[in-house]
């Protein structure tokens, strides 16, 4: 069983999950590798190559683990985390640790190879978000869970390890400490003001208009002004809401607009660079929350990352989010545009 | 000039360093180009090609900013920030930022083009750390700087950019974020039970000693409980010392060959893996503290960070620190073994 070890000097939890050195390299170096279709277990027609699925959206008349899906949930054939077991947390003196428990679930968003965030509908993108949203109501109901996270990785410069869409969803036994550090920090700014930050942030920013990519009725897309990477860009709600899950069918109709509006905008501008998402949301155990709001973390992978500036949370971003978003405006992104206007990529060394 | 952001949520700091765009992008993907020694700028002759050096171990008789020297340290041309200049510390709403004033120096550990840490002698290592040492006790009578970072990263994958060994300091006017959890952490230990928790961890690992890969009479270097990374090794002083620039003359002379010792190890072990190295060593405005213990942080860069590790800080190590140690123990670093032992580097994808 995988193992959620404790950091004793900054609490930062770590998995430490020997089975998942099993996993298969598809990707290596910085190049996709291309796998012949015929071999990819999340094609539609393979679905006797994944475990068997936990959730799927499907056409009328189809049966589970065959075609006929639009999207598909099935268990993490390599998991970090497994749902089976006791916690069992112990100390072993000055250390804390527990069993793996938790569960490591993956989001095939398309039943075609590879399909880019553009070439996907609004509907599309609205469904993956319902499914996000079902997996967390679901899981929540299990009392040893207490964290959701939704990512996705896209390109093996960001940590993909099959090229095929996909995002996935971990759900921990202990809050992350990005989570963690993000609530306190929040909390703080409540206690101080009697406002929630990130409501603060969003109306600063669309005052000052100059690092807002997106407005829409419902969210607000900015690249925020302390970027720790080239076009980060964030997606915030406009009204207050701390947990994704609570999302309400409005908000889904936008988000699904909005999210692959941002992600065709970056392929367009980046020339479908390596990326990552990531969805902030509140712990399973607490009810609505009014200092922390959920977001979206959208983070290009343009940069190479030093071990020290993970090390260190120390970041030098060579783009002022400022420019970053004044070229993200400007990027169309209909489908016909022959000309796609690019961000000179040798800037970003 | 550069700018200081920070994030007003998490307190994060962020430098936004525009001109940075400019520096060469010497390396490519993942391989480390090879750039000809008659262009490199830190090759012995090339002296012209670099600003001219802040500090140079150098033989008798021979003049600055010429050859014979054994170390030679200067300001970097691309600089992440900038000695001159005012702070100028300012608000904008819920934002605060200030100009990126700070020192970015490249320590040249050597003049030869190419050299690994196993052909380098214990009294180079010790040279080097007395540069670090020296450079960090002359920044420090800067009253606008608050912290000193010394680090290293080698080969492309871990974000080195030039191919001639050398590590980098970066002095800042803000205390980097991780360094203040580590603080923060440390002192919650202490007003609790009165110790330094590193100290507490030192004595654990050596009587539990299966995570113990050196132990010398000042040092011992240890695959951390709650190890991020495959085959993460830290190097701890057994005598409490919260600054780095403390460190005595016999510490240096027992760390150069520690150190020595380690990376050998580790570049024997996993063929020469890219790595980082990071010094974590308290804040200049301080005096000793007895909750701090300054350390190295060694990182091999064996698995590919996705972008939910960094932004999360929720880390999945497919490799037991207990079996990294192990194996580290047991590895021959003497340069005349031909059979050099490997780890199967398979096992880490």
């Amino acid at each position: 069983m995988p193992e959620l070890r404790k950091d004793p000097i900054v609490g930062r939890w770590v998995i430490i999950a020997s089975e998942r050195a099993k996993r298969p390299n598809e990707l290596k170096g910085e190049g996709q590798a291309q796998v012949e279709p015929g071999l990819c277990p999340f094609c539609e027609g393979h679905e006797d190559k994944t475990p068997p699925e936990i959730l799927a959206y499907r056409e009328r008349g189809t049966r589970a683990n065959g075609p006929g899906w639009r999207i598909r949930v099935v268990p993490n054939r390599f998991p970090a985390l497994k749902i089976e077991g006791n916690l069992n947390k112990r100390g072993d003196g000055i250390y804390d640790k527990m069993v793996g428990v938790g569960a490591h679930e993956v989001i095939i968003e398309s039943p075609k190879h590879r399909i880019s965030t553009a070439e996907l509908t609004d509907s599309n993108v609205q469904e993956v978000l319902w499914v996000y949203r079902d997996r967390l109501v679901d899981l929540k109901k299990d009392s040893r869970l207490v964290h959701g996270m939704i990512f996705k990785n896209v390109g093996a410069a960001a940590g993909a390890s099959l090229e095929h869409t996909h995002s996935q969803l971990i759900v921990t036994p202990i809050v992350p400490i990005s989570v963690w550090d993000e609530m306190t920090g929040a909390l703080e700014f409540y206690n101080y003001r009697g406002r929630c930050i990130f409501c603060d942030m969003v109306q600063q920013e669309l005052s000052f208009e100059k690092r807002v990519v997106l407005d829409t009725p419902h969210f607000t897309a900015v690249c925020p002004f302390a970027s720790r990477f080239p076009f980060e860009t964030w997606i915030l709600p406009k009204a207050h809401s701390s947990h994704f899950e609570n999302i309400p069918k409005p908000g889904v109709d936008d988000l699904g607009h909005v999210l692959r509006d941002v992600l065709s905008k970056l392929e367009h501008a980046l020339d479908d660079p390596p990326y990552n998402y990531i969805i902030h949301t509140a712990p399973f155990d607490h009810q609505e929350l009014p200092h922390y709001h959920w977001h979206i973390e959208i983070i290009p992978r343009l940069t190479k990352v030093a071990g020290f500036e993970w090390g260190t949370g120390f970041y030098i971003n060579p783009v002022p989010p400022e420019d970053a978003a004044a070229f993200l405006r400007e990027v169309d992104c209909r489908p016909a545009s022959p000309q796609r206007e690019r961000f000179e990529r040798t800037t970003m060394v």
